[in-house]
């Protein structure tokens, strides 16, 4: 069994459901320490965070990762164990298999070769790992660049090993993501019988106009190769079940994917408007959950752009499309992001699964391009 | 203390939170059983229904209550404990002091004195009473309207002592109710990721237009003493609280009061038909929870106003406002139905009260009424 095969089983095997990471960071931290990487942790509230590096000063490249998975549902969905990693007719089946415990033992054996081949390197290369991408996010990468921040941490490239890939591996990069704004509204009506509507007022009745306007609405039309931005409700409540009462708070959460055309202050103030012109009583609270980010033409997307053409046989997309990741909190930080992993076809599904041949491909990948950057 | 005065406190401290009795039902059949009265328990699943009658044949007049009240909610919200009726500056304060065990208490003083006075009065006078009206009301007087269709129990007035003054004694004459309709509403879409609106059909955003159509409908502007019929939405429910996450259904309850213009027939057809206008995916599913009744001029409504009129020192308001009562069971077979009681400003909520000069004007009032149809 290869290297990175084996180690990806061993991470499968450790159930770190989200926040958990159930000892997937010190299985890497002794691995990396024993070739000579300098290991820190930083543990924020119930999360485990993962800092290792090797060499120092600049240019500093990140290989950003997480060791949590999403749950994995009820056990009979599945056809294997989902936290035991079986292998049939070449594709290794469990939870994380493709999202991501099989890029983060890809990371590993590429670093692994790296400083045993390069041991005096230029600059710093560098492991980030964490046990909160699939959850709040909030005691993760997001704590860490806090303290990247007050250290002066400098980050030049970041590559995430999110699985990029549609097909097959490589025929994607993803040098961008949307950011995220999301709204907890509250509209407030009065409370009554519905035999006396005259007496209430319907806070469902009464929002519904503003919030099919806000539905409605053409943001822009996308963005260089950004697709559109989009608000989409996620969630509405009101009422307590009785029939006969007309609730007297209406409860939303909506959600904006949106390009770098716009910030959150600026949709902000433009949903308050649309609330506003509709006479609404609301609270409104906002969570920035992430802004939109985009690495331009440079050396890290011309890297990847020839080390993934020669994995898949072609130049690959480049694309900004899809959810968030933890690279809109290195981002900020100055750094240049990609994203680079394997096929993401099955991720948050049952079965999830990645091709013992891609998964052997990886740290090939990796290595091939720490050593463009690095070398 | 007054007879009436101590039987509604009788009554109050029988904690019979809807669909209970809590014996409510036994003190009064036994109390009319020694007046002469047949008495008849008819249960149904778990609710008591109680059937009394004097005399025989036609003309039958029922006077129609509810021994089961609504919860108090939280104690300490009461400034008195909602089960231990008090007396203070001639106020008497308690769950059911107006809604409606100040009734029934009235009603049976006045019944007893009736027969006293009048042991061969002509026709049926008779009691019926259930613990099902203010919860589901399926196996109270549904069900017992049912069994006297079967029988073929004539029954040619009713009188409901449902709180109808407004702010005295006798000062509005229940004269038909609104029917009632609900629907359960079930709008289906495609879940998926926020991130990839077009892969996913949002239910909330296509619900939202067909349901501000039907929230801004005007149905009627009323009829003769009828309000207009209105629809309100009651609940709305979708998504899990992920704010990732676009939901793949939306469940929606609305309800509908309605005059005589209308027949829930209609009104479904109505609702259909704005519902497949929009294209949706539904599923619907209908309660009809009772149709219209109007009690037209005659013998009834003329005693009961000559009376009313007495008690209130000017003639009644006749109304056909508010919600239902259990009246619309008993309209059905024939009955003209009149609906008259204390004053409804405390009902449903806490300190609900009654003051004691209108509990104890109530047997007179009710007794007034008896004699007028039944001497």
């Amino acid at each position: 069994m290869s290297d990175v095969l084996q180690l990806t089983c061993d991470l499968i095997s450790r159930v770190s459901v989200t926040p958990e990471d159930a000892g997937c960071q010190k299985l890497i931290a002794d691995r990396l320490r024993g070739a000579g990487f300098k290991i820190e942790s930083l543990r924020f509230g119930e999360v485990d965070n993962l800092w290792a590096t090797h060499g120092s000063g600049g240019p500093v490249l990140v290989l950003l990762g997480h060791t949590d998975v999403v749950p994995s549902g009820p056990r009979e969905a599945w056809f294997t164990n989902p936290f035991v990693p079986e292998v049939r007719d070449g594709v290794l089946y469990g939870r994380g298999a493709a999202d991501m415990k099989g890029s983060v033992a890809g990371f590993v054996v590429a670093l692994e070769r790296f400083v045993a081949a390069h041991p005096d390197h230029k600059g710093t290369v560098a492991l980030l790992l964490t046990s909160d991408e699939e959850g709040d996010a909030v005691d993760g990468v997001r704590r860490v660049a806090d303290t990247f921040r007050e250290r002066g941490q400098r980050i030049d490239w970041c590559i995430t090993g999110e699985p990029s890939s549609k097909a097959k591996l490589g025929d994607l990069l993803r040098i961008g993501r949307r950011g995220t704004l999301s709204a907890t509204l509250t509209v407030r009506g009065v409370q009554g019988h519905v035999a006396y509507p005259e007496k209430a007022r319907n806070p469902i009745h009464q929002a519904m106009p503003a919030l099919s306007e806000l539905a409605a609405k053409c943001w822009d039309d996308g963005y260089e190769t950004f697709p559109p931005t989009s608000l989409q409700i996620s969630n509405i409540h009101a009422g307590t079940g009785a029939n006969n009462v007309i609730p007297g708070e209406l409860q939303v959460l909506f959600n904006l994917r949106y390009n770098p055309h716009w910030s959150a202050q600026k949709l902000e103030a433009e949903c308050e408007s649309v609330l506003r012109a509709h006479e609404l009583e609301v609270s409104i609270h906002w969570h920035r959950g992430g802004e939109p980010f985009f690495t331009p033409e440079g050396p890290l997307r011309s890297a990847a752009r020839e080390v993934l053409a020669k994995f898949a046989g072609e130049a690959p997309e480049e694309s900004t499309g899809g959810g968030t990741s933890d690279a809109r909190f290195i981002a900020p930080l100055g750094a240049q992001c990609i994203e680079v992993g394997p096929v993401n076809a099955s991720i948050h599904k049952v079965d999830e699964h990645v091709s013992v041949a891609d998964l052997e491909a990886l740290p090939y990948l990796y290595l091939a391009l720490i050593e463009r950057l690095l070398d």
